[in-house]
């Protein structure tokens, strides 16, 4: 019984598992080592995306999965109702060390889109103690990802994943503009008059909806999949912090994709000079370990939750789960003690350089954006005016395969700009990655991009 | 590094982890083994309820942990965009076996509160592919408990769980009458008429708010913490069934945590004669090796889907997780080869005759309910009036915290009544517990409701 299955390759159209599409049939993945992806079928693929942007400590690090057999061997489950375990504690006191005047307390749960419902709850909760029962609406931004579930789903501003849901998102949800310098800023705007009208923006939805009314404002710090990677302009988030002090609304980020180190610093936000009150952490904290996520929360609700209730009111079986903190705790280990921030830092940059020296003279490529190992490259027909592909055309789509037929996984995104229009292509690589992999990823991707431009450009 | 850390107990209260309470802290658990739980003080504690029944297997069975181990050797994570898994593919494959007639396909994601958002989700997407895009309202049961994510949340019928989000949650969900022999069964009521009357009321209620506006109806089919292992009465799903049918509207039945083998069929509603549109599974699957949960999506759904937009969706990073498919594929094997779900009607039986045999005679023991190894203890005041200790007195806080201190974990339950009124434990061992540990359980829960009636009953 301790022998492992292979599931044969030809039965996968045919599976009982549902799969991400009834129609098309998934690659039946044996084994993952580092960067690279083995087939069943024998193909190898180089990993440049980490799936979506899970992987930090690479593959089947031996380290980490020495120490989560351990754990095994030890305890998995605990119910949090009445007991906790080392790995959680642990890790919650990891993660917060350097961090005490900024943070509370940390919960854990399994996934990225429990983190934001239980930030919203949190929100809602952190009022109502206080007796402001009213602040129960939020605004977030267009072109937003915030989870798969109801209140992320409210949050989100990614047209395709709401349908068909839209009708159901109720009218505690608000929407303003996202932040994309590429295309939002205009023609002779300065970033400091666009990060003034994003601001304004904000201030003017809060006033629209009352501001005792308004619990959270919820953003990215830099937006993930949807939109690919799109920093945010130079002061946006002081502007933004100050809007959300004076009509005492929460600034909640959720760095669910972009945070736990990605851009070279545990948070992204501290690249911004703001603290929020509440983060949304996940995917590379365990870097694909096991399902973990993480919701960082500001001594402000702390102390009002001490004061009145003293519990949050959201409970989960997996919550804290201990052989998910005991990957976490490794995988933090790992990056701390062979200084891989520093090395996503340096190695950021030198992919930023790679990308722009081989893919700027070409045709499709509009933008190259990104920061740390978290870039995208948008496509475009025509470069000048910025015109995007047909969506039939599935440009970023067509790119991902061509990679993927040349031997390397990226992450594919459509509806880049509105949610329908826009293409774009995502890379995040693991923490360790060295110049010689850069060098290889970046040149499949020139590569790639070239025979989909000699395809599709024309056509 | 690979030295399993300890964390020093007296650091608890100070903890950077947001525990369940910011007043009490939680016991420190170093290990788990078999039915027992070993705090890092050296206290061994009897487990009778897997935390909240979520042990199928017992603590570290040491067939799981091989496995487990074998896979983290292998293969974590894999992106399901693109790529599938052995052990997320046999794992499917193993749990329809039995059920081709009556399930479709399955879905895997992380904890139980996701199955309850996606099934949620995949009812409205169901009816919108079908052009019925009105259909998007739900009803589901008072006491009744689906998640803590917002629809989850939305849906549950426990106003404890519910407060301070009370006012957010939003019109399209909808209450009937939950179903309970022992509280709501009138004097002189047969259970065929009052299972009549159950039924009507959701006849009344779809008629209220429009078949048409009308996706889906939720329901535990063994209500679980909330009400405290509340059975259906007979025939109550059969006729429930024929009004969904009648109407066209989708029966979605939560088994997070009675189902999975736990009340001696892999579904509770085999032992109901019914089969429902999708079901909602967790906890027992995977026995707390990993965090996993299970969408069994009935033929209708899927082929809906196939011919409409063929893909569902909702999708996850943890989605179809390998490690956690590797851990239910050993947990369901253990089962299968040890004939488990024999035992668990077994021993079920036994410990309902050891429960009626030494608890029936005590004073505040009102109802003593269950079936399979899924038992609850109500407790009353006055046992014929049924009248309910008054909330302030934590009468099953009382007995669980009694029952802990003689050795033994139970799951308490307050509110059992209406959520605010009523108190219960609940008693869910693995499925391997044998007669004499059945016996050692029933003992202790007999002599710390006697300690507590003697503290208690008549202060």
């Amino acid at each position: 019984m301790t022998v492992r299955e292979v599931y044969p390759e030809e039965k996968i159209s045919s599976s009982s598992l549902l799969h991400r599409s009834l129609n098309d049939s998934p690659h039946l993945v044996e084994k993952a080592i580092g960067s690279y992806l083995y087939l069943q079928n024998g193909t190898k693929i180089l990993d440049s995306c980490g799936g979506a942007a899970v992987i930090s400590v690479g593959h089947l690090n031996q380290t980490v999965i020495d120490r989560m057999a351990d754990q095994l061997r030890c305890l998995t489950y605990v119910h949090t109702l009445e007991y906790t375990s080392s790995p959680s504690e642990i890790l919650a006191e990891k993660l917060l060390e350097n961090y005490h005047d900024q943070i509370g307390k940390v919960f854990f749960a399994t996934s990225g889109s429990e983190a934001s419902e239980g930030a919203y709850k949190l929100a809602i909760q952190y009022f109502f103690e206080r007796g402001l029962t009213t602040k129960t609406k939020f605004i977030s931004r267009n072109q937003s990802y915030h989870g798969n579930c109801l209140a992320g789903l409210s949050l989100s501003g990614h047209k395709g994943r709401r349908a068909p849901y839209e009708h159901i998102l109720n009218s505690d949800f608000h929407k303003i503009s996202d932040t994309n310098e590429y295309r939002g800023k205009l023609k002779h705007e300065s970033t400091d008059d666009y990060v003034k009208r994003l601001v304004d923006e904000l201030e003017s939805k809060i006033l629209e909806i009352g501001p005792e009314n308004v619990a959270g404002f919820f953003a990215e710090t830099i937006v993930g999949a949807t939109a690919g990677c799109v920093l945010p302009p130079k002061n946006y988030f002081k502007g933004i912090r100050q809007i959300c002090d004076k009509y005492d609304v929460l600034l909640i980020l959720d760095e669910v994709m972009c945070g736990s180190g990605r851009t070279g610093t545990f948070f992204a936000w501290e690249q911004e000079d703001i603290v929020p009150d509440i983060t949304c952490s996940g995917k590379a904290l365990s870097s694909g370990y096991a399902p973990l996520s993480a919701i960082f929360i500001g001594h402000k609700i702390i102390k009002t939750l001490s004061n009145g209730s003293s519990a949050f009111n959201n409970g989960h079986t997996y919550q804290s789960f201990p052989l998910s903190c005991a990957a976490a705790n490794v995988v933090q280990d790992i990056i701390s003690e062979n200084n891989l921030l520093q090395n996503v830092k340096n190695q950021g940059n030198y992919l930023g350089e790679c990308l722009s020296r081989k893919l700027q003279n070409l045709k499709s490529v509009g933008n190259i954006r990104g920061r740390g190992l978290f870039w995208a490259i948008e496509f475009v027909k025509d470069k000048l005016s910025k015109e995007p592909f047909d969506p039939s055309v599935k440009y970023g789509y067509r790119v991902q395969k061509t990679a993927w037929s040349n031997g390397l996984a990226v992450y594919p995104g459509s509806g880049t700009i509105d949610g329908h229009y826009g293409d774009h292509i995502l890379i995040a690589p693991s923490f360790d990655v060295s110049e010689d992999l850069i060098e290889t990823i970046t040149n499949i991707i020139a590569q790639s991009i070239q025979d989909c431009e000699n395809k599709y450009l024309h056509s």
